[in-house]
């Protein structure tokens, strides 16, 4: 197809498909002649997923780079492949904080390692909410460690070890980036309807 | 304390603390003559709500403006004010989704208005992941709504009812916005530590 027609495909202009052919974040189509090229369903798959990284994963050009450069050159084992997809998910913004990372392997006594993207992320987030004023008691974390680890049991499915890897990879990245605004918001959902059952009346 | 007394006190600069003072975010302090002014903790207190507004949660300018008038105004009913904490904290890009809405208030059961912000923002999130290729199964949802519910439960405390309004406001959306990256991180360990006891050896 036509560069209007992957446009059309997939909602996007052409100024934005050629704005992600410039920064590398969608390969080039087939040649066919000095000004166009062909496009073909991986360019739709390709498009769609950088447009998601983007938007629902709020991901900078750099990050989507990053994605993109995994999903090229997958890591050979599987659980490699779900640390690679919590490094490129992690914020960018965050500075390590090892001693609260060392704790929390300590406290919530899984097979985790102290500086893996995952573990600091937790640790950046319970110490902004400490700065922040909310003390996150540990008997709390080890609870929502509990409900998290039900999530997570569905989450890593026999299906991400079967699949090819650059497939799974993709699928790890874009569940975790499309669902984690769905848990956000069911809690919040959650909680109107303990407060319309305690608090209504009051 | 000075203006440069408070910048020290919250670690912020006072071209930023001018910043809130210009656009409302931040009451003015008590003048003491022509170009000076005294503040005191209500100040400092305020500073760091509006920088975890807008580091963590990620609010625009106008959506913090929008919680400081609700602080200052707060709604009369205990229930409304998570409402209220709701409508601030919802992603400003979401369209509204109606009939998904309706589908998941009969789906979860819970004493639900369709048209809260909370359940126009999960049905927000629902549709997204479903352009996106992600199609949330209800049973899925069903199961994850069951794990909300507990932490919802937690969430919605008996302090909510006692405290003045404008602090139990203020408590309910920044305990949020300091919690929502916690729970989304601990999914991430939760999948590693899964996927340590399953993937490891593939």
């Amino acid at each position: 197809m036509r560069i209007s027609e992957l446009a059309s495909h997939t909602g996007l202009s052409v100024a934005t498909i050629k704005y992600y052919l410039r920064e590398g974040l969608l390969h080039p189509g087939r040649a066919m002649g000095a000004t166009r090229a062909d496009y073909d369903e991986t360019h739709v798959d390709r498009v769609r997923l950088v447009r998601t990284l983007i938007t629902v994963g709020g991901l900078s050009i750099e990050r989507v780079r990053a994605v993109i450069q995994a999903l090229e050159h997958p890591p050979a084992s599987r659980h490699d492949l779900l640390g690679t997809a919590h490094e490129v998910l992690r914020p960018a913004s965050e500075v390590d904080d090892e001693p609260v990372a060392r704790q929390l392997v300590d406290l919530l006594g899984w097979p985790l390692h102290g500086d893996s993207p995952a573990v600091l992320q937790l640790a950046a987030a319970i110490t902004t909410a400490r700065a922040g004023g909310w003390d996150c008691p540990d008997a709390l974390l080890v609870q929502w460690a509990g409900l998290a680890r039900q999530i997570a049991e569905v989450d890593v499915s026999d299906e991400l070890a079967t699949m090819p890897a650059a497939e799974a990879l993709s699928h790890a990245i874009v569940g975790t980036v499309l669902t984690d605004p769905i848990l956000i918001a069911l809690r919040r959902v959650a909680q109107q309807a303990v407060s319309a059952e305690r608090l209504a009346r009051r």
